[in-house]
């Protein structure tokens, strides 16, 4: 499998695969040579990107974290002492949920409490379930777990204002923000003009090596950076994370209409071969869950036939799903997938199902 | 001051100033191209290069973290579990007390309890203090603010059995590990052999980017692995790290006795100067603490004419010290220090103190 996949050219899911060496070599040629390093936090490269992000985003500061994961816990921590509740809300699916080994728990003392149900969106009538006091409403823009799905903007302001009016914090889990612009068609400032805190990424979509950035009020923000320090996140040099994001976002910000677009061409060709499902049938985003029928381990092989004959890798595994007799992946467009063409997308499938 | 700090082209401590983009050119041109990127952990490349580190230091196991305050708070935070207990004990001046705004304590409800007094080492006839239970016995090696005092070998192995009888958790924070060994004469698994629980760090004398490691039994390290998730440590991506202090610890795990010879050096030609103190008078590594007699301002403005003149680098900033009248700074011995000549280093420490 590995070789096979060594072997591939083009992949149907993310960027254009590149090695450690390719990617070291790129920024070290196209960053500017005089960039002095960062050191705990300071100087001119990590403080500029910092400023950049927070304007982009309508907030007044922000610092740079090794991981979203850290960013997210300690927005969580500020705002539960400063409402003096140890309770916050989220969708059952939230990546601080799954993957997090319960963090906010274990190191924060929060008790995370869920709203509405697994295999859908919130929505605000479900906040009228909410039977005890939460000091944050964390929103996921868009739900990663669920394939990209976004709240129509009326739906999301209604639960913003309903949050504001209890005194409620809003925090965005933007791991994927920059892939809602296409959706909302607004800027980003205007996305995140209703939440207090708002953590985005500088992979995923941006493609960069890792890091994230926690934007908000300065006070919110100086305080994280005490925190980020508790954490083990204040490295003595972030340099390598930031000009990978640096340059990234410079690449691919622009993109994110273009895969927007490519993933709505995608799930309209996917959609009409029989024994393949698509969610949601119109992607919101840049990504989808690809439901397919038949057997996992068959199914499996064949992809590995098809990487082998055509030299297009389609997905590593595929994972269970609640439709019977179906297995699904996550399909997310990057460079890699524009490289393709919609014929060519359409034959490895119509050969995987047939 | 930056623009004569800029200027220099020698420097009394620490190694060869590189800039962010030599760094990462030397990295991506020494690297072997074919190295895929570790991915939340897993990849050969973070894996070997955790069971070489783990070899090197006696241990089965060994995690590579971000930094050594998460490595080090979740050792602390498993011990405590595992005994039943959330007291620690470690010197006043631990790293964990005085740099890591008591994440110890914010994150893992901890308490530090310390044994002996802020300006010595701690000795055995300290443990004796100890009038509550505690988990873990903190050795710091070498006491990075004492100037890098080490315990004599026989002292060490007195301190270390007597915690070990009393089932007291053994953990050895090894930031300057390395530098150790020309004092003990002994190898680095020797140095480890009592110790449960060894966090060592990957840039001071190594000079790496940043990075650490956590070693101990498979079960420990298993659930650090856990913590480090939490923490969000568990990057995705961490190779520029892992790359680096690979690369720098091949170039100069073997420089540390020339650095201990070095430093010794220094400290005789500075101990003749009259104004001048050095502590350890002997120094143990390839530290020493430098007590220069005079107002700081003037002290701080002479060292910029004589960058100036000489190109010679000698400090940042002076500290305030126990002794009247005297301020110090931290000698550290790397490859730029070996590049002095000794008369060159008694030349700008004559025109300092004149």
């Amino acid at each position: 499998m590995r070789d096979i996949l060594k072997n591939c050219t083009r992949f149907l899911t993310g960027h254009i695969r590149q090695t450690p060496q390719q990617i070291l070599t790129e920024i070290s040629t196209v960053m500017d040579p005089d960039t002095v390093a960062d050191v705990y936090g300071t100087g001119e490269l990590i403080k500029s990107f910092e400023r950049d992000i927070a304007r982009l985003l309508g907030k007044k500061s922000a610092v740079f974290m090794p991981s979203g994961t850290m960013a997210q816990q300690i927005a969580l921590r500020i705002w539960a002492q400063r409402k003096n509740i140890n309770n916050f809300a989220f969708h059952p699916k939230s990546h601080l949920e799954l993957h997090e080994h319960k963090g906010y728990q274990y190191l924060h003392q929060l008790n995370g409490v869920y709203v509405g149900e697994a295999n859908r969106l919130f929505a605000f009538s479900d906040l009228r379930n909410l039977s005890i006091p939460i000091s944050t409403l964390l929103i996921e823009l868009p739900q990663r777990e669920l394939g990209g799905l976004l709240p129509s903007w009326q739906e999301l302001q209604n639960i913003c204002l309903w949050a504001k009016n209890k005194g409620i914090a809003l925090h965005l889990d933007g791991a994927r923000l920059w892939e809602c612009k296409p959706f909302y068609e607004k800027d980003y400032d205007e996305i995140c003009a209703v939440f207090d805190t708002v953590y985005v990424s500088f992979y995923k979509g941006i493609g960069g090596i890792c890091g994230a950035v926690l934007a908000g009020e300065p006070n919110i923000i100086a305080e994280a950076k005490i925190w980020k320090r508790r954490h083990g996140g204040d490295l003595v040099h972030l340099y390598p994370y930031i000009l990978s994001a640096k340059h990234c976002f410079t690449k691919r910000l622009a993109m994110m209409e273009d895969y927007h677009q490519k993933a709505t061409e995608v799930a309209h060709i996917l959609r009409e071969i029989p024994g393949i499902h698509v969610t949601p049938e119109e992607p919101m985003t840049n990504m989808m869950h690809v439901y397919i029928e038949g057997d996992k381990e068959l199914l499996e092989n064949r992809a590995l036939q098809i990487a082998q004959k055509t030299k297009i890798w389609m997905f590593n595994k595929l994972a269970a799903s609640p439709i019977p007799d179906y297995h699904k992946f996550e399909l997310s467009v990057g460079d890699a997938t524009l490289q393709l063409e919609n014929t060519e997308i359409f034959d490895i499938f119509m050969r995987l199902v047939q």
